[in-house]
């Protein structure tokens, strides 16, 4: 056993896959025009129509993906208008305000569910009971959900087309945080318009942070119309940067020849041999299913104490009481089955196996 | 029985007390200096002293209450920040997003309780939830409580002191929303110095529109400090009135041998009365003890029909399920014993006493 | 002589016309809905179209100048855009920068013409340079314009004609504050309606707090499209006043018999004769030709000292240079011409006539 | 003569400098945490402090200019508050709105100077004639300044000691957009902190990803108490990349041994070299002196037809009337004598020396 800190606790850890890097390199000899105004970016939009089968749909390649949700959100998100997501949402509780910001004052509206994940019918009855006073209440304006949702699990087809329905219903728009979108769709095995579009999502926040890029993030309109206000805040919102070719240079390469498939593919499969591992242990109570790249344990104060001792570090999620809490390991593209057995190796001396 | 139609919906049917009426319109006689530098804005402030027993507060004459309470809160809540109120708080659902838009995109963070009050206890889960992540959540800047209650019950000494220490505890600021603060204040028979700065509150927007005035709201800085923020911002929320003289009038009219009392008094007691009266029937259930001026009660879909019928209009406040809803009735300074005994006469036309 | 100070430097120091006051006190014996769904309020707005010939015209009842014109330009106005105005502008200079706020960081464009007036010429060069360079400028949303102009003079009809077709050439729109449009309606004998909407005005932000009122404002949109926004965004300003039939009786009021252009002709006589009068005295040089209630005049300094101490109150408009000053006389619908006379005779006993 | 186009008209066409690329490289190699607190942020901050002579400076990596400027602006400019800057800066007329938005409403207040300069003694004017009137005037709450400024001069130390001491004497702050600062501190030949805090500039964005970087800005705050509000507003604005490291890997090598320098060095002689030549044709007319990397010219509009079709592309920077334009070329560190030698051949076959 080595004493080398083993950092699993967010896939943001992790360097830039190396196709991704040759891109960049590339694109840094060219002189092009800036603003998005170059060759890359115009070859971005073409690779992210065919893949997701559609014409002429409206991109805006981003670096950030709080401000790929907020840009998003704020097409549709009206000063006094809201949104409805879950309690646990990223853009709920992990993004200092930003959807409340881009918008000038539009507001949140968060549901508790279990599990981490919107279900259709607390959003139907949420929207019911707002529904039904009327007056001054904050106009809905849609509903974001996330993919990976909150807890690491999938939001399955026939769960997002209720929800797009119940969108469509009473004209709210469906945005996608697709932080780890990629995850979501290797593990079901179908195509990215499949997932999307013809489910009923309206936008999607797409994001290649977390799995191999540097800093890209795309947002892709599915609905055309709501590009407009999106695009006039990108300058305002301080996100235009001037040579938008580093951006688009690192999707290119990760879409090309399905890497991004290839990714998060290896991540998924090192987060399932984690979480089987992990669940042999009695001190681990393995909290949902592991259908991407993310693990949710249950564990004791002490358990963690312990665990940090041994240099694993996994990240502290939540407290569910004053003697448990939960956490999180997640896996990314770079990970290796190695460090798994390493970290496996480390808790084996310590903990008990079931 | 005749057939005029009952209006007991709200407090804000009411019209203008004589009093206040009077100070009006002894003030549409002087000329005085605009913008908050007259006379009457003077006065006001040294009453308001007098009363809450304080030197040297800083007051802002109103017009809107939403307004007062907007401006209240922005006094203390970044756009970077939050503030934890109920979930059923007027500030989260009645007053279309404006705390978010005074801070230009503060969050608001709500807790359901039962009962329409915010718990100390569920406070401070909440904050220490919070606090356990730490990083990119939306910082808490404060509390808001509404007196009376969301449910129109009062918020007891015992229960506001906790609260504060909380916030004392937390470096955050305490805020009441006190659109019916008279009728909360003369349930207890205790002393407006007493039931705010006290008891912790920083900052109270009180409302005078519902109880008597023509539109007259004061905010109240306990807190000196706070006042700097909110003092910078009524110009640009453009909540400054020229001739502020108008505003000033109705508070020192209101306050005036103690009117504001004696017209929350009188809507207490006929609230108490009609809540009474109201219990004796078979399909009204009283859900709340009448501690102010609020009346809420569950009834059937078809017994609000025939409530209806009756040309007795109550405010539709919930849905509790598809068969049952919750029902307000609301008196006001103007409210008549003889309008509540013909409201019961037309009730007892149709309805069994238990 | 006397020594009671004379205070004429605005309009705002005065009182309440007697025929609003009545409305108002009689709007206080009367029980009805609150937030606009009113008897007044519908009333108002059948006399809003009546008097400006236009049918279903959509109106909002405000209570403050700045917000009457902040809520109108955002109805046009987002975030990225922008309005172009006079650099003397009260939206530019006096309100504390609600514009921008109530946009939620709209800018205002200004240019500077003599004589405190947007010539059209200056308007389209400005246009022409802000087109040539495209990208990234913030796009211009419209045009706003003051009646009476900074200067107390009158937009001609004329002058009107040029900005409102310069503008429907560019998309924009045009919007008037009208804080004292009675004013300059009377100096010219036309109709509301050749004043407005048959120039190719937008909306008017119409004031009557100004000219007989307690604190009554109106947006008038003649594009019915742009009340959207604005409408949508009363409540998360705060503007809307419970009882907001008190708005409303007073408007009613106003316009009833001609009261506005009554009360209008009789400032604008006294300030003509005002003018004339001052006109007469070697050391008051008459900036601009009076043709409202405004009365501008550059003075020495030393002159401004004399003149406070014989207890007239002007209002300090601005500074020349190290030594001369202008200020401003304003007069009101209360104002009688003994009040003239009398400072006229203070004057006298100090100054030398030409 | 080859029949390339040269593009010309802006930095930002430029790629990477290969130091900063091996920089990149290099850290894309590592696991380091997120957000920030990684060793490369860590050892940038030492750099700087390092270079701008002054212990624990607070900084900010930023991957976007105009977000550089705007959080840095945002630190003092308060929704109520307002910034004076030159009517030609970048900040007014080429972001968006951006400032603006960052401080949910504050204003951007321009002052017209000939040569886009700011000078000391129009600011002090401005703020005398706004502090005149005092009441309802937004505040103002700083300036800011570009350096190299509007017309691609230098502002000297004089002429920002100036004012900065203006600054001071009003409790302004002042702000330098440092895009080509790098540009402006070689042909001074001073240290970085003669060139700003030792004047009294309290932050500084200074700007790499025109000279050398692909995506690198960092504001520095040389008032530590400023870096507060800024902090708050990172997470908020969208401007926290997950990956920080890649922006401060691409700073520390801009830094080390002096690249920036030596980059900035290369780019303002070959505007010297490519500014003599132009002079020397009759149609073109320098207008300010070629202090930086940056050349302005007045040329005809047939000229500027004809040069497009040299396929030279130039920015076209304005418009000086129906017949003339300005158009302004811009060196990188890239640019190659050989290129401007080309430009100049190019040209010599067309256009007639004087």
């Amino acid at each position: 056993m080595n004493d080398k800190p083993i950092l699993m606790g967010t896939d943001t850890i992790s360097g830039v896959a190396p196709e991704i890097l040759d891109s960049i390199i590339s694109a840094s000899r060219v002189k092009t025009l800036p603003y998005g105004n170059d060759i890359y970016t115009k070859e971005c939009r073409e690779i992210i129509c065919k893949i997701f089968e559609k014409e002429n749909l409206e991109i805006i390649p981003m670096m950030s993906g709080t401000a790929s949700n907020s840009l998003a959100l704020s097409s549709f998100l009206q000063s006094y208008g809201s949104i409805i997501c879950h309690d646990e949402a990223h853009i709920n509780n992990d993004e200092g305000g930003a959807p409340e910001f881009f918008s000038g004052g539009g507001k949140l509206i968060s549901i508790c569910d279990n599990l981490g994940k919107l279900k259709p019918k607390s959003l139907k009855t949420k929207i019911d009971n707002m529904s039904f006073k009327k007056k001054n209440t904050a106009n809905i304006s849609g509903v974001s959900i996330t993919q990976l949702a909150e807890n690491g699990t999938i939001y399955k087809k026939k769960e997002i087309l209720e929800i797009s329905k119940i969108c469509k219903n009473h004209n709210m728009f469906l945005h996608m945080d697709g932080a780890r979108f990629a995850n979501a769709l290797v593990s079901q095995n179908i195509s990215p318009a499949e997932a999307t579009w013809k489910l009923g999502v309206d936008c999607l926040s797409l994001g290649a942070t977390k799995n191999g890029a540097m800093a890209a993030e795309v947002i892709i309109f599915f609905n055309n119309k709501l590009a407009f206000e999106a695009k006039n805040k990108i300058k305002q919102t301080g996100h235009v940067i001037s040579k938008t070719r580093f951006i688009s240079a690192q999707l290119n390469a990760w879409f090309k020849d399905g890497l991004w498939i290839k990714l998060a593919k290896s991540a998924n499969n090192n987060a399932k041999y984690l979480s089987d591992q992990l669940s042999l242990f009695r001190d681990f109570k393995l909290l949902y299913p592991t259908e991407g790249n993310e693990v949710f344990l249950k564990i004791e104060n002490k358990t963690y104490d312990q665990i940090l001792k041994l240099k694993i570090i996994p990240n502290l999620w939540s407290k569910v009481n004053d003697d448990e809490l939960v956490i999180r390991f997640v896996t990314s593209f770079e990970t290796q089955k190695s460090q798994i057995d390493e970290l496996i190796k480390r808790l084996s001396n310590q903990f008990i196996k079931t």
